[in-house]
């Protein structure tokens, strides 16, 4: 990305309530306080870094109103309530160029079927293809290669990044935002053992992805064996993450990259679970649960645990575990000595040696 | 899924041994007999939620023979000899509307190279990449944006599914089903540490899946080195799961979501993989052998082992450490006491207090 | 594959030392000493399997100069400084004729855009898309169904294999491959939660691969929320790998499959990850460390580390604890018993039975 803002321009995002010194540098990046470069943007967002302000060579500095030192010459500092939200300002700003609002329409290439409704302002791009009873709703993004089965429906406002595949019946909700090569609705898991193979039990449910929910690069969701694997309204989800069949994810869960949710499991609302962790199958998670990395969970837990390990317990106990892990070998040669002592003092006395 | 089956049309498919009750809805949905409402099928097909039935809403209800109560006014009970079977044929029955037949030929926006031969009843989809020398079987479905690269090979009655990549020289005997964004064919992860640099080793053997099997969506299998990586025949393998180069696979095996299985790794027939499970290079699991999932395993296992933990030990004996585990802070404080207790016998006997 | 070398061809690629016996088999396939048939090329790479010579069946063996025996009848031995360098010579001829040079220029049906820059000798494949800005460089071959967003620049000699993504603003250097799949510049996964719901925080940043990496099939590399992530020169990743935002890894790493790395961590040059472990963010893993599988790493290491489990350990004293975690429940039984034997010895001593 190269920006090309004036001190102005940043100015005019963030609305400063004051401002010091001046900058005629074009500014073209955003970096921390010590990588800043001259033309660079930056911010104090933790108190921590205060110390830094003093030595950086942004040429634009965002700081809260209570900073009490002086810009350098040719830099500007900008006084705002929150730097973090005001630089999250300056950043919609930019991811608006990056990614700015496609033409609607439907690409001349992209296959769509005659009984697909698309709606006129939606974006159908190249090599798209589009089954028969598709709906795809107002101002959603179709970007490019993807795939929508047959009766499948994406609400408004969505956008579907390259390679996506969304399978027949599932259903998106609005807003709904699905990076590149995500599978939505790939068949369950699910296979019955009869006379030393393996039978296919049919997967008929689907996928419902409701409002806000927004899903990283390569992750999939397969479809239920019947009724609906649910992702709740605001989840997010980062990438390469399985949810298998008949899963139900709540609403507001942050779901962390490689995390694997086995068949029928229930994750409630506000749900935090850490990268790579498992969850086995049939379980429920309770509300609010926050699961640390690589941890195995294979039972239900109440609303707000906290938990860690494989197989997991409560994040406090197993942290105080790896801490004497360590001492371990230690504990068994202590346990060696106590035997021999122990061993010593119940011998018959032996005669003594003075 | 929106089904719309009359009660008619289910004792149709499940052909039951005799009936009770009757009614009129049309039959839209399959759900559990707890979560099932009017106008939905059930089914009882574990015999634990035998109370569930007196109460369920369910339109239709699917029973084994020796089941004694009476369906409520406007409800139907089918017996069937096995209710978890006759559902399987319903579903089956739904997968084929979901999943028509699709119309034999070559889609007018694929490309297909003047030397590959496609079985004239089978279908080519849109935006398929179909190289020179490749073979594609009888009936076989090519759904979309499918890349096959020159002289692969695939069988009759195969399904690969959206986003599908098949490279070169691969081969794929008959009714594989490959789901979307499979990768058949990367190269595999081989280098060779020279004067600082990882230089590539190249990749030059193939993937040969056998008969009957079925891959989960992302999955990713690496081409040989030389030779040939092998997917045995029935093997069901999940979403995300990554098979390295020269890895042999059984028959029959089941290797559920995210497991890695290192280069040169040879799994057995009948062997059952747990999701996230990971195997080291150049080992042999032996056949009908269970891992649990999350399991590392780094050292050949006799046929029918059943290992838990990372580093994975047997089943048991991992479940027993990990209740002992709990108390292991405990299990420090009683040696530090036991310490203490043997100190003071040993110290020289107090002057006598009484 | 299916070579049809001569026993002259081999030699022609191999440049023998000196050579014993003849054949006239035509050479079809590379195989192990063991596992070698007629019409197969073979070598000895190991000294351990030395004893394996004398009774391969392969047609023509790759050996070290020092080897004494002599070949069967029909068999010839090609006598070389280093077998398995010969070896990759030879593969490296295979590898040409599975991968044969892309024939330069813009297939018809690719999508490319008018202001996108592509080189008259890069080769842009069926169904790709280039959008406004892209540079391709000399000689880069983009495959298939691969989609390069706005201002990406591609340098020369890369190779972007079917199913690519690569986002807008992104960048790769010279001589990189991409194998199928991969996703280059999804979003970071940034959020902040502000009344009840996780507020997208805008990934406005770009990834940078440099010269000579190589990323395995369906692997994914997030943009950085502001400024880089970047892959070091000569850096290997293998399939279904996570790299999150602002993550920098040095050169000439190795990171087996299924690796995942959080947000804003470093990984200095020459360090090796095991496949399916775990890096925590804003951490630093040191120059030359090697993480084993399935590791678990949640704070700084210096250079050089060795690391084993989850939580990590250093390698040795992990393996130790390895070995007497089978004897953990003896241990407590072994506690147990000192605790009865301390307190028998506390008792008052009781009446003599003698």
């Amino acid at each position: 990305m190269q920006l090309v803002f004036s001190a102005a321009d940043v100015a005019a995002i963030v609305q400063p309530l004051f401002s010091k010194g001046a900058t005629l540098e074009t500014i073209r990046d955003i970096a921390s306080l010590g990588a800043a470069k001259t033309g660079d943007l930056s911010f104090l967002g933790n108190p921590k870094y205060k110390t830094e302000v003093a030595s950086t060579a942004a040429s634009v500095v965002l700081l809260p109103p209570d900073y009490a030192g002086e810009p350098a010459p040719g830099q500007q500092f900008l006084f705002v309530e929150k730097p973090s939200v005001a630089l999250a300002r300056v950043c919609a700003r930019i991811e608006q160029l990056l990614w700015p609002k496609p033409v609607a329409g439907v690409h001349p290439t992209a296959v769509v079927a005659s009984s697909a409704r698309v709606a006129s302002n939606a974006t159908i791009g190249p090599f798209c293809v589009i089954e028969e009873g598709v709906v795809v709703g107002e101002r959603t993004h179709v970007q490019a290669q993807v795939f929508i089965g047959r009766n499948a429906t994406i609400g408004a406002d969505c956008w579907l990044m390259p390679g996506v595949v969304v399978t027949s019946e599932c259903v998106l909700r609005d807003r709904v935002r699905l990076h590149a090569g995500v599978v939505v609705g790939a068949d369950g898991f699910g296979y019955e053992f009869v006379a030393g193979r393996h039978e296919k039990v049919p997967q008929v449910g689907n996928v419902v992805i409701e409002n806000d929910v927004e899903i990283g690069a390569n992750s999939t969701l397969d479809r239920a064996r019947f009724s609906q694997t649910v992702v709740g309204e605001g989840t997010k989800i980062d990438n390469l993450v399985q949810i298998a069949h008949n899963v139900r994810i709540g609403r507001h869960c942050l779901i962390c990259s490689q995390v694997g949710i086995s068949g029928s499991t229930t994750v409630e609302d506000y749900v935090v679970l850490g990268g790579q962790a498992g969850l086995a199958g049939h379980i429920t998670v309770g509300k609010g649960s926050k699961i640390d990395g690589q941890s195995g969970i294979n039972s239900d837990l109440p609303p707000g645990s906290f938990m860690k390990g494989s197989t997991a317990l409560p994040y406090n106990l197993e942290q105080r575990i790896n801490v004497l892990r360590k001492r371990i070998p230690d504990l068994f040669k202590r346990v060696d000595a106590l035997e021999s002592g122990l061993a010593d003092l119940k011998k018959p006395s032996a005669p003594s040696q003075s």
